[in-house]
């Protein structure tokens, strides 16, 4: 790019992430860690973007996190070596993907059955290299995770016997109370552990008192959103992406339509939430978005004594800012309001 | 693909397509349409591929609909030359967009606003040859769509009034009782309509019913969906895309996680619908996938006398198949259950 171009220029809908709130937010979480004596990698699920993936590893995270292989694979492919994929890994297909990704860089994987151990370990002797493994138990959220300190136990004792893993330790999703109890449980088993690893923005300037866990798993903070600031982990002013959009009808006094609905905020809400409404409007707080079809933001400004008039550029704080980048195929950086580039998001999409 | 693979061959999480089904269901909407004397002009953001859109004019539609620049852009690059954008297009980026793309193929836009009729006239003049315009008017959705019978008036004079722009009539999302009037109170004021174009799967089956409305504007037939099946605008057998998904894990007797979350779903429900979940298992119809992760999709089986096991292959009809193709890069298409093609989702992440 040579002459300078305002961020204003670029056409909307358009998801716009300013780079100096990126590098303090990532410097924050850093110093965080750094301070408990914690390692910190970073989950890549929120970015997407190996260039932010290298500059987390730089300012000091141990690694990364991927959910998926097809995440990891990209990564990988920008350099990054040193992956944790926290998500079970089922089958041949993925298991030779698996294999192929621990021959060139240092791969851990979550393990929480029978199954996805033997994937793993027959991807480990394929490999000639034995893969990392932590045993993930349900601290609380009822997702994936064994729920008992035996089925930890008897899985510990597979991995061990397994030719193709390195036991490596345990992870959850996110830290908890619970934690604590089911670290306690399995050391006082006898088990050394080399790692845990937690997780979760929401709850990251605590993760030093949850005993026990030695790794956080982050992701969100780098970008931070609605649903963080709404967790009082964030302030608005940390929120470093934020969808721009137009006003393209004014049907009513009280309604505003924007050009950006579910296919750029999603139609994800935040799960308990006292905010109501599909993202936040810094200028306008009282205005609420309170529909949203695919191209279409329905914006509710009964609320509202100012209004945005038709043709208005609006910005908008997404509530969950990792679907949203999931959503784009480019991202556009930039600092103090002018363009930095476009980035292609490498990693988006990829569900395998 | 010189040896037949079969769909179950494919790694999850995946969307499939059966194209048997596409075809009776692109022919029965036809059938339909034909017979009632109804244009049909499909709208393209369901399936966001060239192929079908081309199938569906082969068939018998008039044009097709399309959203976003960016989908009409793609389609037309495929050889579709007659297009309706049914919203709002404000701004230079836009108009220049536009007029580029009314050079080469046929273009109609909605307009329900003076900034909109600007851009899409100075367009026109751009093109050299005039755009259709279809005025929008709100038959209840409250989203876009003039509000007054006298706000569609005035535009239409200042459409009639302005070089570039040629009046081609009405247009109204989804085609609803209060439609009848509207169009009958314009045409009394003796407003000729080449054309008045209405819309909605859900309602497909009565559009003929609607007095006044001269085209179908429909998209979600092509594939339907669980909110069709529960609108009875389809029957589950007429559901062309399925997203096949992996049981990962199994932590408890009544929780099972499937490697399909909102990346794959996304996180829309069924509006004020009687079926709960973020999707509709045929092969397991008392499961419920009662919240999803980005990732995961947590199953309740609590109902289903019958579970599925720890690494089962499960279908699952998502509850708005729309966004679920924007999420895609690919899609797989099939018939009788064997692998024809894997298609790029050609249109797909173009919000402008």
């Amino acid at each position: 790019m040579t002459e300078p171009v305002p961020v204003s220029a670029i056409d909307t809908p358009v998801p716009i992430i300013d780079l100096d709130i990126v590098e303090r937010n990532l410097a924050r979480m850093q110093a965080y860690a750094d301070a408990h004596g914690l390692a910190l990698r970073p989950h890549i699920k929120t970015h997407k973007l190996p260039v932010f993936a290298k500059r987390q590893v730089e300012l000091g995270a141990v690694g990364i996190t991927c959910q998926k292989l097809g995440e990891a694979e990209v990564m990988a492919d920008a350099g990054l070596d040193d992956i944790l994929i926290s998500y079970p890994i089922i089958g041949a297909a993925k298991g030779a993907r698996l294999a192929a990704l621990a021959k060139r860089v240092k791969m851990r994987v979550a393990v929480d059955n029978p199954l996805v151990l033997e994937t793993v370990a027959r991807a480990g002797q394929e490999a000639g290299t034995p893969i990392g493994v932590l045993i993930e138990f349900d601290s609380g959220m009822k997702r994936t995770g064994v729920t008992s300190v035996e089925a930890a136990l008897a899985l510990i004792v597979q991995v061990k016997a397994a030719s193709g893993l390195r036991f490596d330790g345990l992870m959850t999703y996110p830290s908890t109370p619970e934690t604590v109890g089911f670290v306690r449980a399995i050391k006082e088993a006898g088990v050394h552990l080399p790692m845990v690893s937690g997780g979760g923005t929401p709850g990251w300037a605590h993760a030093h008192e949850i005993e026990g866990v030695t790794e956080m798993r982050v992701g969100t903070y780098i970008y931070n959103d609605r649903t963080l600031v709404e967790a009082d982990a964030a302030k608005l002013e940390d929120c470093a992406l934020t969808v721009h959009a137009t006003v393209v009808s004014r049907p009513e006094e009280d309604r505003a339509i924007l050009d950006c609905g579910s296919k750029t905020l999603t139609s994800d809400l935040i799960p308990r939430g006292a905010s109501a409404g599909y993202g936040y409007l810094p200028d306008y707080p009282d205005a609420r978005i309170d529909r949203v079809s695919e191209e279409h933001g329905m914006l509710d400004l009964s609320q509202s004594a100012r209004k945005p008039a038709l043709g208005e550029r609006v910005r908008i704080i997404p509530n969950h800012v990792c679907v949203v980048t999931n959503l784009h195929n480019e991202v556009v950086v930039s600092r103090g309001g002018m363009v930095e580039g476009v980035w292609p998001v490498a990693a988006r999409g990829l569900t395998r």
